[in-house]
């Protein structure tokens, strides 16, 4: 199992402090022991930010981290200034055991919006947590278990290199996912030497075209955050184009593990659309159409309803000639020029896997956007979270 | 009964022409005997336009409509030069048999996308209109009920001025509505003598802060057109300010209308924003959170999910202040300053109503967005239309 320690360096631990009421694990702590401690973050671009968002948005401009605190069960979003206190008290307690300043430690919270988070709880796991530290995979496994929240599974990868450096990562997330990785928590591990300077570049590159090409439901949630923790414990240097590639890879993993745990999904759809004036014009009809609720309940209901399809494409902020669209469900032509090439039975939509290809006929601007159906059992949970 | 024919100078038709397989309803006619012809359109912004909305935009260039043809049945989008024949056939046929030009007669198309539809049949059911055409309520009636697609009721509103003029309107429209009417089609006429040019304004007017304002899930339909049409009848001339704000008051009840009767509703929701920039950044604040699908299942659920709506209002592309951030439900204060101000268990959303008023406390820009919850129904209905 490759977990957020494969790489050398570092320590985990997660386990249940008491923040939930179910008695789930609800807080994990991921430790960089160096010898480096080189970091970046990418964060949400909502405008209301949580505390924990604000706070380590605050610590990265260091672009150095010792430790993540992590908890589930409180978003810490909408709490004002006790929230934010709340915050700084995790990052400091955390920081007084590990023997660094609070400065050194970031902290991310998932869970309902507009509570106090119970700070003594929250300090009495940091204490329980830095305890049980641990470079084993189960102890990553732990951390990745005590993050989530309507998850269903653990959600880990990583990458060996052949030269003697690795990634580990882990993230939840199942909902509220839209661009900038809404109501998702990463925390991505290496122990590749690399130059501070290149690790936000880096990060950034992989996130743009992995977790943000992940649009669930459209919405952006206060609380996300994209951590990269480097510990140059390999000794190893590699290129940075091969660094930032293997990054990518490890984020588009674990941004596909998160497609196919989304909250009620029955079919993992992948929106491909080329021929665009541009890639962000690609991006733009791509995430229009994957947020379109009657293209997401036609699919649900196994329809190759093209029509809906084009009329999100027209709608779309976008540059689109409607004679010149194509498109093709699951690999049939349903669309050609604008017009009904087939009929629209002729796509087998019965798997779970459901490839909608746009083309429309501009120029090379290309992109992939992952979403799910709009399921019956989306609104079930979603209605009745929390009860 | 106030019909699309309450006004003096018209008359109307509503028929099973055969284009609907099951034998409903699917043809209807409004007719302007003058002595005036004055006409105004307002149409869908996609950029995929159905046959009819291309042809009615061509014809709308003269200011002046004799008649208008809308079927169910078929949205004659996406079916490229044979549609658009068609479109044309069906202005011509109706033109032909009420002695005018086919320039002088709108189409409005609504139902599935991508199919054609059965030319010679529709142009039957011309025929069958053109003689069944009469200015009883039953008439406009039967023209209301003749455009429903998953309605559930034919919508009708009128406005009778006391100083001997009146409006009357017909509506349809379900889902797939967003900025810019989308499923939508409507008609409204008027007896006032009223200049041409003060038609489109009007209209324009009325539409924006009316079926402009109702977003029931973010979609834009092929197909959307509101027209209007003056027969001058009465031979009273309102001031213009009098007729827009009756046509206003007209639209807005033919849209609260639609919204009583979306898809899968359960709820219907304002979105009442104040306190921002400028109307247009309030407009923009109301639509992201009436769009936003957790929003909209917390309130399926009963929940008063306030977190979710300062996440929603967090997105928004507007000026937002987090910790000028209020927001009630149904008079409840649940968040002030960016904070909880009370127990999410205090506002009670058992009813069909719900109010959500935001508070952004920056300028005094405001406006209100009509939706809906986002129900089990609502997924049930689309992801198995048409079967």
């Amino acid at each position: 199992m490759t977990t957020v320690v494969t790489p050398k360096g570092f320590r985990a631990a997660g386990l249940a402090a008491g923040i939930k009421a179910n008695g789930n694990p609800d807080l994990a702590l991921v430790v960089n022991d160096g010898p480096e401690y080189g970091a970046a973050g990418v964060f949400t671009r909502n405008k209301v930010k949580a505390a924990p968002v604000l706070w380590s948005q605050q610590v990265l401009t260091t672009g150095r981290l010792r430790a993540v605190v992590l908890n589930s069960g409180g978003a810490n979003a909408c709490t004002g200034p006790e929230g934010f206190q709340t915050a700084h008290a995790t990052a400091e307690k955390a920081a007084q055991l590990l023997g660094c300043g609070a400065i050194e430690v970031a902290v991310c919270s998932t869970g309902l919006i507009g509570a106090q988070l119970p700070r003594e709880i929250v300090l009495a796991g940091v204490e329980k947590a830095v305890a049980a530290l641990d470079a084993s995979p189960q102890a990553g496994l732990a951390a990745a278990t005590a993050i989530m929240t309507t998850d269903t599974v653990a959600k880990q990868a990583a990458h060996t290199d052949a030269a003697g450096w690795c990634i580990g990562g882990l993230t939840k997330g199942a909902g509220m996912i839209a661009p900038s990785m809404a109501t998702m928590l990463a925390v991505l591990t290496t122990d590749a030497v690399l130059d501070p300077v290149l690790l936000e570049p880096a990060l950034r590159a992989a996130v743009r075209v992995s977790f943000d090409r992940l649009d669930i439901d459209g919405s952006m949630s206060t609380n996300d955050t994209v951590l990269l923790l480097s510990s140059g414990a390999s000794g190893v240097t590699p290129q940075p184009e091969v660094f930032t590639a293997a990054l990518r890879e490890v984020c588009t993993d674990l941004a596909g593990q998160m497609q196919a745990d989304a909250e009620g999904v029955t079919k993992r759809i992948v929106v491909r659309v080329s021929g665009a004036v541009s890639e962000d014009e690609a991006v733009t009809v791509a995430r229009t159409v994957a947020r379109d609720s009657l293209v997401k309940t036609a699919i649900f209901g196994a329809d190759a309803n093209w029509g809906r399809i084009a009329a999100a494409v027209g709608y779309s902020d976008a540059t689109v000639e409607p004679d010149r669209l194509d498109i093709a469900i699951n690999g049939v032509p349903l669309c050609r020029g604008g017009v009904a090439a087939g009929g629209r039975t002729d796509a087998d939509l019965s798997g779970p896997d459901v490839l909608i290809a746009i083309g429309l006929g501009l120029s090379d601007g290309a992109a992939e956007i992952r979403t799910t159906d709009l399921s019956l059992a989306y609104v079930e949970e979603n209605s009745a979270y929390p009860s």
